[in-house]
């Protein structure tokens, strides 16, 4: 019996680099002040429909969505925003005495896709949200937390690419520019740039079949149609990147899959040579109205989330080697039943002391628990037979100077903590 | 919107109870040499029946089970040993040198369950599995650190319960005898129990509803249907249990609710007041023809898992406070756009250093920042003003003695990692 297609088990060897990475990101949401929040894995299926928005693809095609026994429609969830801000409303959170709301998240998250390399159907996503602040500072700060993330890894191949939908007025004047620059030509586009000229035009440029169009090349850029607010509301985001020493390209045609974006829009792409072309690693934006969406007060968002399995591609890409520790403090090697039952005594205190000890558990003979030691890079042997006993002591060799010394059992736990 | 009933938020307060113990936990399994696994929130459905058992609760009314756009049965796992026994078996782990495989995992199992106190339909468990030894060291071992996850975060009313379920041919005899023994009131059990007696009779005596009928109390016991290697067996773990010190009850009435467990068995169980009657915490066993079942070769195998949920109760009921540090490090208070954009500077400088630091992002006056800071408990706030600006500097107020000292921009992450 097998995984399902599309996810897959992460063993030894592989879950010690992400408990590396989660601890990394961890310790730089401390910096940052951000606290964890955890939502369910799955959600009322309405929540996606509502939020992420009922013409994208997520909704319509990738989502792993059933009935529960209580014929509830019930969805596996494709990204954590949508959980987030319906918890942020539910809980009441925006009357919480510290705003905004810093909030990060890690977790499984679920998309019925094609497989491929970088992409699962089940896949963990690590984000932030911050809900109850328009500040430009917070847009600046959620990007450097993003490019941040990377870089504290070791990451270097990275490029920050910016842009600004703009507010409702704004995106609605350049929807309609976008309507009447596609319209002549929508019978030459893809089946899914028809519909989209009259559901979400916007996503047109983002069509991935219809990129070479000579119509993609002068489409109207949104940068043009932005009000006044909105237009300030980029330049200070720029210039608090500025302020931040934050490099970013800007890119106009940068457009974000869901539907709930608004302004700041944002990418994190990799451009290490063994990704061969220039790949996205993550992406986030602000979400004014998505709170509101949900049955909350008026509330301004902004978030980011990445895929943990990408940027350990991406670690890959560059050659980044973590720093993981794989020995081990203590062996304990023993023979004969009086022997074993001390030493499973010994093994017990070492643990309780805080010391990290292993024994033999297959009844093998001196020669292959020694064995074992090696395998697993134990600093120290402790040896444990009928002299040793005998004596109330335990031999204790350093495997790496080859040193040997009698210890006596009661000050045994002294001696290892002295020398770790 | 709310969460689907039966599943939770983990929201800011709460979450950092949750990485307190999730971090104890994974320290306890670094010192007894256990590597994390971490296998897919959902799994074919057959899994489940074939290992959990047709026959169980959990397979015949609690899982969510449902049809993949690709026309799979999938179930979202409802526990963690199946799981890590078909990726024991997929990946061949029992060919890799070090022997036995020692893993944990944490993570969320599902079943649709009534909710209440304690027992939710998305829960986490913490869990280990021990592959590939029938030493009864091992036994104790895993009881140990079953043990030790509790004690470890400050509980004390704990009971370890063990019993024997014997090998399959002590099993078999004893399930003659019990079928022997309830067969002449067959009539007077309830409906489970009545089939219970042909398809697992074991399970009669794990039954709520028939818990006080007059059969019950000299039905056959396990223990004087053992033979031979299961007795001695049951003796050399009680042997490790005593050389380690750790004290234990012997119940032969210990039934484990799922199919796959034989030899030993045993449950943690809480005694502390609040909790009304002695309460089980968490359990685990010997399931040593589980892998085989899976199409591996013949391996024993041994585990424990916990819920968080109720760990986390047993805490409150006994009053254990874990020790969490609220505090933040520095607060930066500034006025004015160009103090704004040099605070988010500062801010940027001191978090890549590894200082903790937030700010305002709600355009809040002087005062107002003073008070966020005084909630968020900074341990020094860093006020940027106009004069400050103007002499390269910041002024540095250490809130608990309310010195105040200025620092020019360039000394101030080494002034402060010094302070800290």
């Amino acid at each position: 019996m097998k995984a399902p297609r599309g996810t897959q088990d992460l063993l030894p060897g592989v879950t010690e680099q992400w408990q590396y990475v989660e601890e990394k990101l961890k310790e730089l949401t401390k910096n940052y002040h951000y606290k964890e929040i955890r939502t369910p894995i799955f959600e009322h299926t309405e929540l996606f429909q509502r939020s992420v928005g009922d013409t994208t693809d997520i909704v319509q095609k990738e989502m792993y969505t059933f009935t529960d026994k209580g014929d509830r429609s019930i969805t596996l969830r494709p990204e954590g925003t949508a959980s987030v801000a319906r918890s942020y409303v539910e809980h009441k959170l925006f009357g919480l005495p510290n705003q905004p709301t810093k909030l990060f998240y890690v977790g499984p998250m679920f998309r019925y896709e094609r497989p491929q390399q970088g992409r699962m159907r089940q896949f963990v996503q690590f984000g932030v949200e911050v809900l109850g602040s328009a500040d430009p500072a917070i847009d600046a700060e959620v990007m450097s937390l993003a490019m941040n993330a990377y870089r504290s890894l070791g990451l270097k191949s990275l490029k920050l690419v910016i842009n600004s939908l703009g507010d409702k007025e704004s995106r609605e004047k350049h929807r309609q520019a976008l309507v009447d620059h596609f319209s002549p030509v929508v019978d030459e586009l893809c089946n899914d740039c028809q519909s989209r000229l009259h559901t979400n035009p916007l996503r047109i440029l983002d069509c991935k079949k219809d990129r070479d169009h000579p119509k993609m090349k002068d489409a109207p850029s949104i940068l043009d149609y932005l009000n006044d607010y909105s237009k300030e509301y980029f330049e200070k985001v720029k210039a608090y990147l500025d302020a931040m020493n934050i490099p970013y390209e800007v890119d106009p045609n940068l457009v974000r899959g869901l539907d709930y974006y608004n302004h700041t829009a944002f990418e994190i792409m990799s451009d290490a040579e063994g990704f061969g072309a220039i790949t996205t690693l993550s992406g986030g934006g602000r979400y004014n109205g998505l709170v509101q969406e949900l049955g909350g007060p008026e509330t301004p968002g902004i978030g980011f989330a990445l895929s943990i399995e990408r940027l350990l591609m991406a670690l890959e890409k560059e050659g980044v080697e973590l720093p993981i520790d794989d020995q081990l403090d203590c062996f304990v090697v023993s023979l004969g039943d009086e022997a074993n039952l001390k030493a499973a005594a010994v093994v017990n205190e070492l643990r309780q002391a805080g010391v990290q000890v292993d024994k033999d558990y297959q009844g093998k003979k001196f020669k292959g628990q020694f064995k074992s030691a090696d395998r697993l890079k134990a600093k120290y042997v402790l040896v444990l037979g009928d002299d040793e006993l005998a004596n109330n002591q335990i031999s204790v060799k350093n495997m790496e100077t080859g040193d040997q010394e009698a210890v006596s059992f009661d000050q045994l736990t002294t001696y290892i903590k002295g020398k770790l």
